[in-house]
């Protein structure tokens, strides 16, 4: 099995920073230089990377993301979560990031958001690093 | 070249389960555990990882894809197809997923999916695997 | 760290063609086979592969993701880019993409662009090469 971090969110829709657990994941399994990639194996939550700095962003990003894909709309799925399915695509289900001296390599205002969109919930993320 | 497999879409929008012929050549190549790339060629398709269970959810996914990018609008490309390849970047060219115990690691819902955007057509799927 | 090559955009919103910094950045580290990673360590740009024969796709796609996101609206980041970091999320912060025989593979009518959404500036993209 990969490795897998439990997480709990605690919103319905909601970007949750995963930076440090990713980091401390990678700390622990000594790799130097390499790849680390972070994966949600849920179909109603997705993964981004974006500005850590300003709480506001991560906020008109969720918002937009809801103009973009109502919660109330013509959908099928007799479940009713159909918007958070489609979030959960258009953010996408992974993400790829280097590791470099054993430290994710992200730019100065980047962090690891887990995009939970039909919270809250006990989810998991998946780790697996590639040495170089 | 890398490995390429060759799928057929019957629609003009698509959501094709491709998760089997995936499994099926990673069990070939015989990887343990490491990572897989699957990768789409073209520029009027993608790639997604979504629900397999109810095929309503990837039925809304594309009927709204299609509300947010209308095929009849204000376009420059002379071919006609801008919606499929703004579709197409939205979802994205690749997906990462981890191999574990010689098997594709998902989530219990989740299946890759080749996203269709102008069929239908012959296509291609590259897949590169690397060992951990 | 990474391996780390600058580009300077022109443009507000651009799609700029790094296919060619990437292959010579491949060339010069002589991987024969294995798997190149183009990271963007930007929060207000993105990366995303798409067509690269007719210049009209990618004026559509920069069009069509300014009316998914317009710059008016009700956004709360202080520093009103909030479009450009929805933008970033959207097409995602990085792309993998299969080396062989040296070379990137790609289909025939792919590019890899930089999608910059709040320049223009001095910018740079970061790759990670793992051999086979």
């Amino acid at each position: 099995m990969p490795a897998q971090l439990p997480i709990a969110t605690t919103q319905k829709s909601q970007f949750l920073d995963i930076t440090p657990v990713v980091q401390e994941y990678i700390s622990e399994a000594k790799i130097v230089d390499g790849l680390a990639v972070v994966f949600v194996p849920h179909t109603t939550a997705g993964i981004t990377i974006n500005e850590h700095a300003d709480p506001d962003v991560r906020a008109d990003i969720l918002t937009h993301l809801e103009k973009i894909v109502p919660e109330k709309g013509t959908y099928r799925h007799a479940e009713g979560n159909s918007p958070a399915h489609i979030k959960a695509s258009l953010m996408g289900s992974s993400v790829t990031v280097i590791i470099s001296g054993g430290r994710l390599q992200l730019g100065t205002w980047q962090g690891i958001y887990f995009c939970e969109f039909d919270g809250p919930r006990h989810r998991n993320i998946w780790i697996r690093i590639l040495a170089k």
